[in-house]
């Protein structure tokens, strides 16, 4: 079984290539566009609500995939599932961003940590009840310095 | 431009129907089985530090979409984007529940939204640093009952 995927959009953003690129949203500022096509235009209609939006988005520079991999919080190998790679069965990314203002199809955005021209496929409004959960153990990520994020 | 993706596994849920199944996972305390196919088990590893996971799957018995939808916690319409609705020009959930244990490559989960047999498309880690966000606006969501979510 297999589905089709088809971009919605795309997404601009400063970073050119990966080394640039900031290892998650949450340790990212920098300001980006998210440019829905003109036929899904009328689906952003209520969005700005929102202070904060799931973008779901390609890996479209990210190539093959392996089960073991060294993220880059990390120096030894760990299970591809617990780690947020870009190199996935389903090169599929999730960060959240948050939303500054739209601008008929544009949405500008802080935090992006995807790189320019990345192909959009979903936005989803963030919505703690649904998105935040508390008392949480965070394995492997817990032990390394979220200082590293902040670069 | 498209991207075909393939499930790496299947979600194994008590709900058979939409119309039993919880709005969203933070409304289910519902016990499921994420069961991953063979061949991606290795990329379990390390998984089981995490107390949450996000998971994304295919809305599989969804069928088109239009860009206002009436959401089930709202009695107007909205734009698609500023929804949970599971009718997408690119039908992917996502969904945070909390891993219980693994056998092998299975994992028991509580806090399943998803309808039996859905296939699944990736797991990430939940990690509050990257997932989480605090001084959030949530829109017509906010104007909402939450506790409408608890049945």
């Amino acid at each position: 079984m297999e589905y089709i995927i088809r971009p919605i959009g795309i997404i601009h953003s400063p970073f050119t290539n990966a080394s640039q690129t900031p290892i998650q949203s949450s340790g990212s500022e920098a300001i980006g566009q998210i440019e829905i096509h003109s036929e899904y235009v009328d689906g952003l209609q209520d969005l700005e609500g929102f202070s904060h939006i799931h973008v779901l988005y390609v890996f479209h520079c990210s190539s093959g995939c392996s089960m073991k991999v060294k993220p880059f919080l990390d120096d030894q190998l760990r299970g591809l599932f617990a780690t947020r790679h870009p190199c996935r069965p389903n090169p599929i990314g999730l960060s959240v961003v948050r939303l500054i203002r739209r601008r008929k199809n544009i949405l500008e955005v802080a935090g992006v940590d995807m790189l320019d021209d990345t192909p959009l496929l979903d936005i989803k409004p963030y919505v703690p009840d649904f998105d935040s959960r508390a008392n949480v153990r965070s394995g492997w990520y817990a032990t390394r310095s979220i200082q590293r994020l902040r670069r």
